[in-house]
Formats: C-alpha cells, structure tokens, sequence
C-alpha cells in the first residue's frame, strides 16, 4: 500500500525545522535533574539553578538518528511475538482507565484487579488484539502495590504482550520482581522481556517530569522495552493549529528520544502519539475527532521521515456508549491511521474519552480491528486473482456462485465477521432484533466461560503470594455470578 | 493530500489490459438493438441474431479517452452547483430504498411520496449534503407517475443538485415535463440543468440491459448530465478475488463510457461503482463490509489513470439501526474512500443495506460528511500556523488558552460537532444520557418545523397540478402531527 499523506514533503521538513528551531531557542524545561546532567554532558546548553536546557540542532539530530527503525512486543508465549513496523498493524488495548461500565448492571464504577482479570481474558482469547495495554485501573490495589495489583490478574489470563505504566521506582522495582518470578528468574525474564513499558515523560507543552522520565531512563538503561507517547493538546497545551501541534510535538519526541539515545545508544523506541484539538466551546477533551486522526496521520509521516516505528491512542471516542458515535469515531480515525502508516494502535475497548472500559467496547473493537488488518493486507494479484480466464469462461450473464475459485476464496478474501449483523431483516428480528451492543455482549459473556484456567502455575502463584503479602486475588468470575 | 493507493502503479496497468483482454475476447451481451447497433457503426465486432458484441482494444481506447475530466452537478439555486473533482468531496444521499424506518413510530414500512418531501426539506437544510439522491421510492405513486411522484416533492423543498432516475422512456418524459416547467421552460432548463440522471445499464456480468442502456443513451444525446454505476458482487456476479472484480468491473465501466461517447463525443461521465464482496455463509449483500471499501479505494485509482472522476456508493451499512457497527462501517469506509480520493460520495441516510432509510441516519452522516470534508481541507501550513514564534512566547510549561492565535482558529481548525456527545459523564447524564440517535431524532424535529415553505410558486403549482392531474400533494409535514 502507498500511504496517504496530508503533508508534502516540504511540509515535513518544515515542521522538522520549526521543531530543531524551537529546541534549540527554547528548549525544554527538564524537572528531573540526572536528566538535565545527562543532556548537559551530550552538549545541552543548562545553566546552573535553572531547570531550563537548550538543545543544539546538532545535538539533536545526532541522537534522534541513534534510534533503530524496528521495535519488537515480546509476549510470555513468543508466538504472539510482534515487531513493528514488520507486523503492522500491531492493536492494542487503549489504557488505564479509572472506571468501567460494570458488565452485569450495565452502570459506570470505579474499576477493581478482578476487572482486569476478565479483561486480560477477553484480549487473549479475542484473535484481532495482539496486545494487552492493562486497560484500567485497580481501586482496590493495597496500598505500595499500585502495579502489581494490575499486572498480576494481566499475567494470570494473558499470554500476549502486555504493556504496563508504574508510579514511582519503588513500584517499578515490585513490578519486576513480579515479572523475573512469573518468568523463572531475573536471566530468564531479560532474554524475552514479556512486559513492555509506557510513560509520558514529556508533558506539553516542553516540559519533562521527574517520575516518568526517571523510569523511561531506568528501563533504557537496562535496556528493556520502553516508549513514551508525546501528548499536545491544541488550543490548551500546544498551537490551535495542526501545524503548530505537529512542530511542538515533533519537538517534544526529538527531545525524549535524544534522551533516550544518551542513556544507551540504539535503544529503540515508538514515535508515539496522542495528539487532539481541543473544543474550545467548552475545553472538551476530543479524542474522538476527526483532527485526532489526521493529526495521528501526520505524525506517522513524520516517523516515516525518521525512519523509526510509529502509533499512538487512535480510534478513541468521546460517546459513553456503543452508538453510532462511538463506532464512527473509532472507525473513521482508526481506517485513516490504517492507510496513514500506523503501526501500532491503542485502540480497544475505551468509551468516553479514555475514562471508561466497556467490554462490549472491547469485543466490537475486535472486529473492527480485523477489518483494520484486511486493508493493510491488501488486494493479492496473482494470475489467478485476476481471473481473466474466469470471467472468459462464465461469459456475459453467468453466475460466479458455483466456481470452485469461488469456494476456494469464499473464507479468506473478505473478513468473517463474527458479530457484525448482515441477516435480512425479518431474519434479523426472529433473532431477537439485537444491536451489536447486545451481540458483543453475549459474546464476552461467552469467552467467560471458556478458557479459564489460570496462565500462572501454582508453585509460581505461591511465590508471587509470599513475595507479596496480601495481593489481590486476580480470579477470573464468570460474569453471571459475579455481585458488583 | 497524497492519496492511499492499495494497488501499484503496474497493477493499475494489469487491471487495464485484462479489461481491454475481456472486451475483446468475451465483449458483451447488449439486450438493446440501437446500442448494438452504435456499437457496431464504431467498431465493434456484431453478428446478425446475436446480443453478443465485442470490442476491439483500439476501439474502447479511442473512446474511453473521450470522457472529460470534470462532471458538474447543476442545482435549482446555482450557489449549489458542484463540479468533481474541483469540489470533491461532493456528498450525496444513497437512494432508492423501498422503505423507511417511519419517524413517529420507528416501524419499519414502505416509504412514500410524504416522506420524500421531509427528506428534501432535512437535506436541503443539513449543511454537510452537496445533493439529494431521492432517497426512497414513493410507495403511493399512482400508476404512470412512477418518477414524477418522487421528483415533486424532492423539487418542492431541496433546492440542491437532484439525482433521479427513472423507468421506461414516458416515464422519462414525463419527468423531463416537470422539469421543464419548474424551471419555466425547456429553454431555461437546458441552460441549468439541475437534475442529474442515474442509471445501472450495465449488469454483471458483462450484460446491458434494455431500459437504463435507452436512458442513457437519451440522456447521452440530449446532453445533459447523466452517469451510470458499475455494480459487481463478488463471488455472485463477478469472481470471489478483489483483482477479478476490479477487472471485470473495469471492463464494464469502459463498454458503458466508450458507448456514451459513440452517442456523442466528450460526454461528460463519472466513474461510478458499487462493488461488493459476497458473504458466501449466507449469500449475504456487504454494502457495510471493509471491502466494499477497498473495492472502491481501487476503482478511484483507476478512474485517476483513465482521468475521470470518480464516486459510489460507500459508508453503506447492513445494520438495521444506528448502532456501533452502522458507526464503524459507515465510518471506516467513508475515511477509506476520502483519503482514497474519491471524488463523489453516494452515503447518506440508507440503513439495511440500502433497504431502508432512516431520518436520524441522514442527520449523523451529515456529521461523518463534515469530517470527511475536514479530511480533504487537509493541513494548513502557513507560518502563522506553524505557529514558532507563539510556542517561543508561550515556552515550556504555559498555556495557550488566552492566546490571540488560539481565539482566532478556535471555530475554524476543528469540525464544530453538533450532535457528538463531548460531555463530561455527569454533565451528559444530566442532559438525559442519550444516545446519538435521540439526538439526531431531535434535530430532525427540529429541521421539520423550521423554513418549511414550499420552494415551487404556488402559480408553478397550479401548472403542474394542471399537466399531472392525480399528482402527489407532497407537502411537509411535521413529525409530531403525522399519523402513520
């Protein structure tokens, strides 16, 4: 496929000097201070009591080129190993958020460690996912165990790659002591790193924290997965402009990766992006606009200009339900950044602008994800394919219905969709008359009952339970028995 | 924008000879005699007591490259004229559903003549619309008024372009003595013609039938602006392979363009289509399946090889209500086809497969058709967009809020959603926690009650009660006072 672009050539360029211009006219404010050391010894411009770095253009554009054009997902069973931009597009969960539409009363609450359970479930059994970003939170985490909390029912019902954030280092040093346990010891874990880490160090517009940007540097460090996502929001956080998001942006991933490249040279990461334009009728979070996927489009034509894989949070909504709104916005971003040169999409299973899991959510987003993964498989033109001797011997008025090319074709030319309705109406309205809301449902409902046996042994889940007293449960409830 | 491109430029070309290679070899069955009978005075290969024709390669090049560049919709009011692709995205209702999902009841049951006067005044009045395709059949027609029922009330309150086809040929002149005299007579009318006629003379596979070939051949002649629509469905009427049916399809396209050029040279024409991919499980019609979309991605690189425009029929669904999966597959393959670069969008307001029109569907494409237009506005690149100097002035850490810069873009750089939820969660549940649907159900009641006069002179009127006694009152009703 020959991607889309919005922006010329030119244009690209542009925004790579506005970006070069800007780091090293204003440069960054950098709150953590090894960071700042750090750039000062790779030729940043610091001054002595002051958090604000100048970063020379040549300084940037030598490390911006360190970063390799490959990054690789490493899952607990290495079959659903995947390296982008070679498997793109690669879906993933959309992340970390605070609540959940409970699945059995249908009403919005804080999300608790056995939600994730199901869900981690849910995304291994579900063939478009080939990720799990741990898609909420958990309320009920005792306290010092903010991640292991989440990545213990993620481990427990996941064998995909699972993407996971921490607060500070101690929570970081227990998530890892988890992750070396579950995979036989700290050697075992490091030759096939199951967990890939996610922060967003670089707040917009400009500015780096201390937590996120000592853990991006401590996993560089130790040379594990990890990739930072680059947020502007226009008209708040960065220009109310698409051109002017895209500059500061850019600006914003040169920086990061600069840093990421000081630490260790080659470390690889992910041009990754949640970019929107904010309605400033009423200051709304947007991620379900349209501005959202184009902007996502434009940066991954920038990525491409760097040679370096690229995604983001895309096909998002701002709907709280499954309506038309919500698959609209999902879809249309989601097919713009399929045929835009997205590699990775965090996209499933999130309503109202990220603050809400829905399974239902989870599950059609599947689907579309599929759909997603047929156009960047794109239209195969063997001899064969182009059937002239076909269409020659069926001959004008005949039936195509009977051709054996026809039944050989029937289940791999177009997706099988596996709750999309297409039934002729009165068809369709013996079956109950279901809006896929109800379909996806009855489907989650299902996959809850299948498949349940834990991922972790129990000599392992003993070690994980003496290691760390008073842990959740992380146990898998079929939804029908569950009491919210 | 550079558009997304599934096929390489080599495949373009292969799609082309194997067309060319039909043509000549297989050709075509054409039921009606004067087309055969044109066919055979410019080249093509006849024999006596045969519908068979075929056409030589140097024939269908010679005429094929006689298709203009541009096709200009006219409208009643000339601010509405539309030329593709100058104008394009040109956004357009799909038509001729036989039924309705009635707006009082939510019942499904056959659309009539009543119903197409409130769509008219809905698309008339939903800015996102460019032209009405008269979007159902009028179930009240009386006998020989087939078209005329329809026409009425579409002309009586839509003052945009108008798409309409018809039957047989005094079903056509009696459509044409309408026109006539809305536009105050023959003269007038052929100086702005503001009806556009649609037909699908060419049937898969490789088959033209009698009536619509007679129609477009009329229409060909008369000059006046007239297009058909290419219409294969894979695995029933045209090979289960994407590449068959593009060759196969394109081979139609060429028979029917190379036939309206022999009626008169540089007729202007559209490359229109509809292709699907049969869902063999069931046989079922995937107007909503992501291939549909690809199908059209492709023909639009053709019709840029063969420099004509291009259109369809996309952003169709088979769902049979405005639930998430009419979002995403409304959605997915309305971006596909912009950023594909189609040129003319036949998209808004049919529901089940083209079965069944559904106001509140109208109204959220209106919403899709806003974004995908945002789509094509594409990325401006100003340096007041790219905005270097304001992030300088703004620095790490500011905001951009109160910014000038900000205020002056705020209403123009994004879409300005309407019926989007973009709501915080309470807010949103105060407000009644709809659905899009009950939103877009809202508007609708709105639009029925607002500039609701008839847009035909009450002294026109009387002329065309007076030339088609028995003729449709056609007037507007709003929805609350109508009794199913």
């Amino acid at each position: 496929m020959s991607f889309a672009e919005l922006l010329t050539q030119e244009q690209v360029e542009q925004v790579h000097n506005a970006s070069l211009e800007i780091l090293q006219e204003v440069g960054l404010k950098v709150r953590y201070k090894p960071a700042r050391e750090l750039f000062a010894q790779h030729g940043a411009k610091t001054e002595a009591d002051s958090e604000f770095i100048k970063l020379p253009r040549e300084v940037v554009e030598k490390y911006r080129k360190m970063a390799p054009p490959a990054f690789t997902f490493h899952a607990r069973d290495p079959k659903f190993d995947k390296t982008i931009p070679r498997d793109s597009p690669v879906i993933v969960t959309a992340s970390s958020a605070p609540d959940i539409i409970d699945p059995v009363t249908g009403k919005e609450r804080r999300a608790e460690s056995s939600d994730i359970a199901r869900i981690a479930h849910l995304i291994n059994e579900l063939p478009g996912y080939d990720m799990f970003s741990i898609s909420t939170l958990a309320d009920d985490a005792p306290r010092d165990q903010f991640t292991i909390s989440r990545l213990y029912p993620a481990l427990k019902y996941c064998l995909k790659p699972i993407r996971v954030t921490t607060t500070d280092h101690k929570d970081t040093l227990a998530m890892m002591e988890m992750a070396h346990i579950v995979a036989g010891g700290r050697d075992a874990y490091m030759e096939h790193p199951f967990l890939t880490h996610h922060y967003c160090p670089t707040v917009s517009p400009l500015s780096m924290d201390i937590l996120s940007t000592e853990n991006v540097m401590y996993f560089a460090g130790e040379g594990l997965p990890v990739y930072p996502t680059i947020v502007p929001n226009a008209g708040l956080t960065s220009p109310m402009s698409m051109a002017g998001t895209l500059a500061q942006g850019n600006a914003e991933y040169l920086a990061t990766v600069a840093l990421m490249q000081m630490v260790k040279e080659g470390t690889p990461t992910i041009y990754a992006t949640l970019a929107t334009v904010a309605d400033m009728r009423s200051g709304a979070y947007t991620s379900g606009a349209i501005e959202c996927g184009m902007l996502h489009m434009a940066f991954a034509q920038i990525a491409r200009f760097y040679n370096v894989p690229c995604g983001g949070y895309i096909g998002l909504t701002n709907s709280k339900l499954n309506d038309a709104q919500a698959g609209y916005e999902t879809g249309m971003s989601a097919m713009g950044g399929t045929v835009g040169g997205m590699d990775m999409f965090n996209i499933g299973g999130l309503i109202d602008a990220l603050k809400t899991f829905d399974f239902a959510k989870a599950v059609i987003d599947d689907e579309v994800a599929q759909m997603m993964k047929r156009v960047k498989r794109g239209i195969s033109f063997s001899n064969e394919d182009l059937a002239v001797d076909l269409i020659k011997q069926i001959g004008p008025g005949g039936s195509f219905i009977v051709a054996k090319h026809t039944i050989n074709r029937m289940k791999t030319e177009a997706v099988m969709t596996k709750i999309a309705d297409r039934d002729a109406r009165t068809i369709w309205e013996k079956k109950g008359a279901t809006d896929i809301q109800a379909r996806a449902m009855k489907k989650v409902r299902e996959i809850m009952t299948n498949n349940t046996t834990s991922l972790i042994s129990s000599e392992i889940d003993e070690k994980l339970r003496a290691t760390f007293p008073g842990l959740v449960p992380g146990e898998l409830l079929p939804i029908e028995e569950h009491v919210a």
